[in-house]
């Protein structure tokens, strides 16, 4: 068995659960002994650029199981573009010079699509460089847009904040007589799945009057209509969920449609009000009735504290088995989820691993034929894919009446 | 003893214990051998006008007992301003006239500053009438600032959001090692015992930088000032919590002197950013950072999954107590908290009545002395204040992984 140390590092955008997985890697890591040092990379590959990182065994189990309900990237991210190897190598060489000198056999790194392109191509340079390393994948991302699985670590938390949150804000949005728009945005640049979770919340009869994707081109006029019908049958309430990634029949960013133009205001300001606070305007504009915009901004992808059991679990989870594959001698993979269901029906998740290359170029969105009534809702098809992930509550001790989240050494491996 | 139909209305904006007050008042009432019926007003004030209210007697107790987890008025809300009754009297006569109707002896209003002046003017209204009616106030506001009782109903919860969405905001807001400005906007127009709370999350060590309340004038060039020395001592990190209400010398809000200008933008639209993403874009700006604005909206008040135990019970009991308090023979009170410590120095919350009056018309604020380091923090006075109230969790029980909140038949009295 290939004996060496072992480097994690996050990277892009955190997640509810991100550290879920990083506690799975780091605790299956500790108990193999052909791992001889587990190390994790301050700000993912930026880190193991500058030789800086953390020396886990350090830590103790305590500490690195409550990672599992604790928010954000506990080593730091990173958003580092590696360049291609054969237009810029030197990236490449830096880090082959520190794995071989602090003889880094086993690489994880824990991230989404850009994160899973740098891990391809830290793991095409090791194999031909002659550095034998096993390099696996962590799948991450909120957008759940990952190639290839079932789902990713940390759709499900998300999913969840999104739809209790449109439930609570249902309730307290229609709670006087007179007529009212709300407009929440929520995150997903390409993928809408994020936001297709807003349709649990109608499942329990609480949601989104109109729905849209950016899977879907969207037309400002179209929606107007669209609000104009709801308002009309709905005693003049109407709430939409709109993803902050919804384009234009061009292609273009509604947000920045309006970023450009609101560029001119009297301050020279940039604007930082996305698309849920521009469609509010133009509603107020349009029906002259009270409108209001809700950004669920970086609570929907922190707030830990409404985490789905099956998501911490399945993430944990995810860490623990990218070890073990690596240890059984697997390389250039991503641990991925396949679904099925036992004999009574109950939703089951299986770890697999795939080439890792296969989910660095491609990203998954939200299946045309789930998406219905002319681009303003979603199927039960989605509700049927998507409620087994969010179901169970995990979260941190309470301490005080708020969370008691992961507090590590974080001590510094000395520079060799 | 009088007996007679109770009847209970809602107003104002909602929280996420509201609701449990109304199920204090409704199973309290229900068991009230002298009261004959039990009434929930449809939007507050106005459902009385119109004759329009829920027969509760129709609703199953388990359905009542959701109500202490459900978020938002479940009654429906209003903001309606009575006018002095010497100057017109036209809506007292109504109220009159239908509390004859349906023999109302009993009259429970629900809500702040604003609902107090209303149940204050019907109860001397009603007094000098002649028809006996017991007029008692449950006081809600997530905006603790009514005068009189210890806190408010309503206010924990809000400030268990706040202080448990600053510590994974601000985990999340550091998690790349560039510099990086993040305000939050907390609710609050004239007290800042909201904004106040995100102190517990520096408590937890994971607070914002700097604090400013709309007790103290802002200042825009101190507020840069400020955030430079942060961003100097700290990594170039800063995290700002800001009252939606904060004000400048002259007394006008920060918002307003925004909103002024940014409605000339292009479009001729009226901006809906408030403040926080006013001073981000300031801090953009000067800093030349990334910077991010964060509202926490209709969340922190309606966010019942965040509920603090201590606070849904407590509503629940200022629910009851009012019922015992106006059957008891008393009237024209709100019902207030005194707050004491036992023998071990555990926090005890007792209930009281005071004169309606004295809550209708005075805002109690944050205490001068507890606002510290120049207008940027608040005081260890603050944490002891506000810590006993967040404790415990209470949430809705789950299903299908998402909230079951209380669903009503709201079957209308029919109209005499």
């Amino acid at each position: 068995m290939l004996k060496g140390a072992c480097m994690f590092g996050q990277s892009g955008g955190p997640s509810s659960v991100i550290n879920s997985s990083a506690a799975g890697v780091f605790i299956e890591a500790l108990e193999q002994d052909c791992i001889t040092e587990v190390y994790g990379a301050a700000h993912g590959i930026r880190g193991i650029l500058h030789e800086e990182f953390y020396d886990i065994s350090k830590e103790s189990k305590e500490e690195l199981l409550l990672l599992k309900n604790t928010p954000s990237s506990a080593m730091g991210s990173v958003r580092y573009k590696l360049k291609d190897a054969s237009v810029d190598d030197t990236d490449y060489k830096r880090l082959l010079e520190v794995f071989k000198k602090y003889n880094v056999r086993y690489f994880f790194y824990n991230g989404g699509n850009d994160s899973m392109d740098t891990c391809n191509k830290i793991s095409k340079f090791m194999a031909n460089s002659g550095w034998e390393c096993k390099v696996i994948g962590v799948p991450k991302t909120i957008d759940n847009d990952l190639f290839g699985t079932d789902h990713c670590p940390g759709y499900a938390s998300a999913a969840k904040y999104v739809a209790t949150t449109t439930m609570e804000v249902k309730l307290d949005a229609s709670v006087y007589d007179t007529p009212m728009i709300t407009v929440i945005e929520v995150m997903g640049r390409n993928a809408g799945w994020l936001t297709a979770a807003s349709k649990l919340a109608s499942y329990k009869g609480l949601g989104p009057d109109l729905i849209y994707l950016p899977e879907v081109a969207f037309d400002i006029d179209k929606f107007v209509k669209d609000v104009d019908a709801v308002m009309k049958k709905n005693a003049n309430k109407c709430l939409v969920c709109v993803s902050e990634g919804i384009k234009n029949a061009e292609g273009t960013l509604v947000a920045e449609l309006f970023a450009e133009n609101l560029a001119k205001d009297s301050f020279g300001h940039a604007q930082l009000g996305g698309v849920g606070a521009a469609l509010a305007n133009i509603c107020k504009e349009k029906f002259g009735c009270k409108t209001r915009a809700i950004e669920f901004s970086l609570m929907q992808r922190c707030g830990a504290h409404l985490a789905s059991k099956v998501d911490v679990e399945e993430a944990f989870n995810a860490g623990r088995e990218s070890v073990k594959v690596a240890v059984s001698g697997e390389t250039d993979k991503m641990v991925i989820f396949e679904r099925s269901y036992d004999k009574d029906g109950n939703y089951v998740c299986n770890y697999k691993a795939m080439p890792l290359e296969l989910a660095a170029n491609t990203e998954k969105t939200v299946p045309a034929e789930w998406i219905i009534n002319n681009g303003t809702d979603v199927s039960d098809e989605f509700v049927k894919y998507a409620l087994p992930l969010i179901q169970g509550d995990c979260k941190a001790p309470l301490e005080d009446g708020l969370p008691r989240f992961a507090k590590l050494k974080k001590v510094f491996v000395e520079k060799k």
